[in-house]
C-alpha cells in the first residue's frame, strides 16, 4: 500500500486486543524512528519501549486511565531534550564525524554555530524545538505500524511530569511529549466504526503568486 | 520501496535543480498532509503553496539565502493557528458532522469538552500544540515526496514573523512552522555527498520494564 492507502486505513484504535506484536516488527518501526530526519541531524530525543504489564498498569491512571494503554503490545513513549546544552550537540557532531571517517572543517564550524545559536536560546524555546523533532520520528513510527498491518494510537493526553518521574525521565533530562501504543485493534472498537473525516482541500490548501 | 528503503534514498537537498513538478505529484503530497493525523481531527494548520518565482524571491532573504527557496518547483509553506478559539474548534466538529451525516450526542459532548479544555490554555501553549500538528502533516508530506522520488528540504530556518507579514499570515491568525521545498536535487548538490549518519539504537531506545 502507497501513503495515502496506508492513512485511509490506519485510525487511532481506542482499543486493543491485547495480541503480542514480534519482535521484528518492533524492530522496523524503531528502525524507522532512528531514520526519521531531524534538524541538523541531532535526533534531539530518545524512545522508551514499554511492555511489561506492571509498568503499563502504573502509566495508566496518568495517560486519563485510556485502557489502550494496557491493552497495546509495546508502548512507545517519545521524550525530547529539555534543552540544548554544548554537550549534547557536541555529542550529535562526534557520532558524526566518526561514522564519516573524520572531523570536516566546514562541518565542525557549523557545529560550533549550532551550539552558539542554541546555548544562547531560552530553555523553553528550545525544549519546544526538540519536542518537533520527536513529533517527525513519531509520525515515522505511525506510518512504519500501518505498513505493518499494526495499530499505533497517537496519545497526547496524559500528565507528563507524572510520566516523567515514573519514568525517572526528568532525572536524564528529557520531557515525554508523545506515547504511542502499538498492538492489533479489538473487533468491537466503538472508534473503529466511524468514516474517516477530513477538512476540504479548499480549506487546507492555498496557492499563493 | 518501504518506508526505510526511502528514508535511506531521501535527504534534505541543500541544491534543486529548477526542473518543474507535475501537478498530479503535488496533488499526491496534499492529499498525504490532508490525510495525516492530528489530535482530535482537528487539522490544526494550512498550507500555502507557492510556485512563482517573485514571490520566492521575496522569501529568500527572509530565508537566510538559501537558494533552494527559489530552485525548488514548489515551495510548501506550513502554518499553524496561533492560538484555539471556540468558532475554529466548532467549524472543525461541524464538518465531521456534516460528512458522517448528522451531529452524534456523545461526539458533540467531547466537542463541548475539547472547547473547554482549549480556551482555558495559554495561546503559547495552544500555538505549540497546534505547531506540533503541523509537524506531524509536514512529516506525511516529507515522505510522500519521497515516495514520488521528488525531494523535499525540511526547513525550519527562516524568520516567521516577516514570512507571516509577507503572506499576510497574521491576518489569519496563523503563524508559518515549517517550510518545504519540492523539488529534483542538482547533481552537483554537495549534501549529497555525506553518507546519512544516525545514532546508534543503544543511544536512541531504552526498555523499560
Amino acid at each position: 500500500m502507497n501513503l495515502l492507502e496506508l492513512s485511509k486505513w490506519r485510525y487511532a484504535a481506542k482499543v486493543m486486543n491485547g495480541e503480542k506484536v514480534s519482535q521484528d516488527k518492533i524492530d522496523y518501526i524503531l528502525e524507522a524512528i532512528q531514520l526519521a530526519p531531524t534538524s541538523s541531524g541531532m535526533q534531539q530525543f530518545e524512545v522508551f519501549i514499554i511492555k511489561g504489564d506492571e509498568l503499563k498498569a502504573q502509566i495508566l491512571p496518568i495517560a486519563n486511565n485510556q485502557t489502550v494503554v494496557t491493552e497495546c503490545s509495546h508502548l512507545l513513549v517519545f521524550a525530547s531534550w529539555d534543552n540544548y546544552t554544548e554537550e549534547r550537540i557536541n555529542e550529535a557532531f562526534e557520532n558524526m564525524f566518526e561514522k564519516r571517517g573524520g572531523k570536516d572543517e566546514r562541518w565542525d564550524a557549523y557545529r560550533q554555530r549550532i551550539v552558539d545559536l542554541y546555548t544562547n536560546k531560552p530553555e523553553d524555546i528550545n525544549a519546544e524545538h526538540t519536542a518537533r523533532q520527536a513529533y517527525i520520528a513519531f509520525t515515522y513510527a505511525i506510518i512504519a505500524a500501518a505498513e505493518l498491518g499494526l495499530d499505533a494510537t497517537p496519545m497526547e493526553g496524559f500528565d507528563a511530569d507524572a510520566l516523567d518521574k515514573l519514568l525517572g525521565l526528568d532525572k536524564k533530562g528529557l520531557k515525554s511529549v508523545t506515547m504511542l501504543p502499538i498492538g492489533y485493534r479489538a473487533e468491537d472498537d466503538w472508534y473503529g466504526t466511524f468514516k474517516k473525516v477530513r477538512k476540504d482541500k479548499e480549506v487546507l490548501f492555498t496557492e499563493l503568486d
